[in-house]
């Protein structure tokens, strides 16, 4: 059974959104990821921190989901990271109302003896060197994924720079890969992505899409269309838990065996957006899973009669 | 071999982007149209009307792509219909600069008696009573497509709605498509637009690809990922004469066989924006296009291991 280590936040967060808003529930980039993947028959362990203030309850869920999370270090008489952050009509677009680092400001990631020969590594959504000393504590990984932000690449740059040289794969989506690039268009920005490190480049576009590359390669895995989006926090964070998981459970890292990743994150994607922060993840079955597989089918394959 | 009617605009466009300018071209919704439709082995002919300043040139170019131009009028003395654009850094939004409708003021369309019995039927964006007029002279149609766009859904909503009423596949923006609907999910959206006539609504997302829905199906065509977008004029009208063309030259209008048709639409809008106006569909060839359909197969289609 394949090992994955995930690093990143497990956090509060508060949303509002056109259809409604929630007090402080689980959230953080490191849940979605562990929760995403939990999806399949893998070994994953979460490395983070939270403060005394967080509920047992959410541990509980964790490991409910078979995530090991020793890795997770709790700080006496800390508190937990908050963030609070309300979208626009469109929910394409948010405002961030608050973020509290709290516990996280001097966060030093310990990897677990257990996980330090993990075969796959997603680097979640923080600060590019708490990224870098965790990829520093794995002994020999198959693939590392890392996804952040353009919080990092305006304020922590050059450290940011350090860990894209070092992984394999890169997930951000389309406007940072422009920031980041300063090339507008997508094939142009991962070409030179590329060349800064990640072999493959992956560019989430929402509602849009994923889009992969690999050299001369692109594959595109579409949104499923929804009927309503209720609450798209954590949806990049599950898109990559999925195509992350399913790597792990394959344990085919191939450009093909990408393509089929890609659909498995936005497939659970789909579903993590249906309900309020994690609630539809953690009430997901499999057969669910497969059935809206058979749905990502039909909305791509096609066969011609011209050639 | 299926006969395909098309009425729409044949024209003189002024386009400025980001990479450069033209003087008065060739342009139009029929012409793009007309031009892609030929990429098929079908027997199509276009319903318009120029002025007297309208060049033999651009006439016989249709004629040399099979296009029959009997039911283009020559109005003696007028001048042909104008439009002028400028688009922005993105290319997804343009303004426009001079629009003088000229002959295109009276038009009154008058169907060939060749192709009064076409199977196939494309009213192309116009005023929807002149598409009227045409759907009204055509005698027994197999499929009829309507493009049109939300100038009419402000300026001539209750003659758009007797079109929208008898067409069989309607074809608009996800913008329009919400404006119409006044739904903001585009398969709400679809579903209200069904609910006024068109059995297909087919969602064009620009560079974002295509949706196409019937009932509870839905397909997705994605655009092909571009280096460099030139200029998208026509870009949707060459898209939907792709479509329709398709389907012409099969004769087979199932939904299985509509997914290759706005993959079709897709493929050959690719070619259309990477020239200014129709510059690049003039120079198409069959193994270019079948060149990159490969390409959108390799962009789109995957293999699970999981189930």
């Amino acid at each position: 059974m394949s090992k994955l280590l995930i690093v990143g936040t497990v956090a509060f967060d508060a949303i509002e959104t056109p259809f409604g808003k929630t007090d402080k529930i689980l959230g953080g980039a490191a849940t979605y990821i562990g929760l995403s993947a939990s999806n399949f028959d893998i070994n994953s362990a979460v490395v983070s921190v939270v403060g005394e203030d967080f509920p047992d309850e959410y541990l509980d869920l964790l490991k409910k989901n078979n995530i090991d999370i020793e890795g997770i270090e709790i700080v006496k008489g800390g508190k937990t990271f908050f963030w609070s952050g309300k979208y626009h009509n469109d929910l394409n677009t948010r405002d961030t109302l608050d973020t509290q680092l709290n516990v996280l400001a001097d966060f030093n990631p310990v990897v677990p003896e257990s996980h330090k020969d993990a075969e796959f590594v997603m680097l979640g959504n923080l600060h590019p060197l708490v990224q870098l000393s965790v990829l520093e504590q794995v002994e020999n990984p198959k693939l590392t994924v890392l996804d952040t932000m353009n919080f990092w690449m305006d304020n922590a740059l050059e450290d940011l720079m350090k860990v894209i040289e070092k992984v394999d794969v890169i997930t951000i989506n389309d406007e940072e890969a422009r920031q980041l690039s300063g090339e507008y268009s997508l094939v142009k920005a991962a070409r030179k992505i590329e060349e800064m490190g990640p072999k493959y480049v992956v560019i989430k576009k929402g509602e849009h899409g994923a889009l992969l590359f690999h050299k001369d390669q692109i594959f595109f895995a579409p949104a499923l269309p929804l009927e309503e989006v209720f609450d798209p926090t954590g949806a990049g964070d599950t898109f990559a838990g999925g195509f992350i998981g399913y790597l792990a459970r394959t344990g085919d890292i191939s450009f093909e065996n990408m393509k089929s990743a890609i659909i498995y994150g936005s497939n659970l994607a789909s579903f993590c957006v249906e309900k309020f922060g994690t609630e539809r993840m953690q009430s997901l079955t499999g057969e669910q899973v497969d059935k809206r597989l058979d749905k990502f089918r039909k909305l791509t394959q096609f066969e011609t009669q011209l050639d």
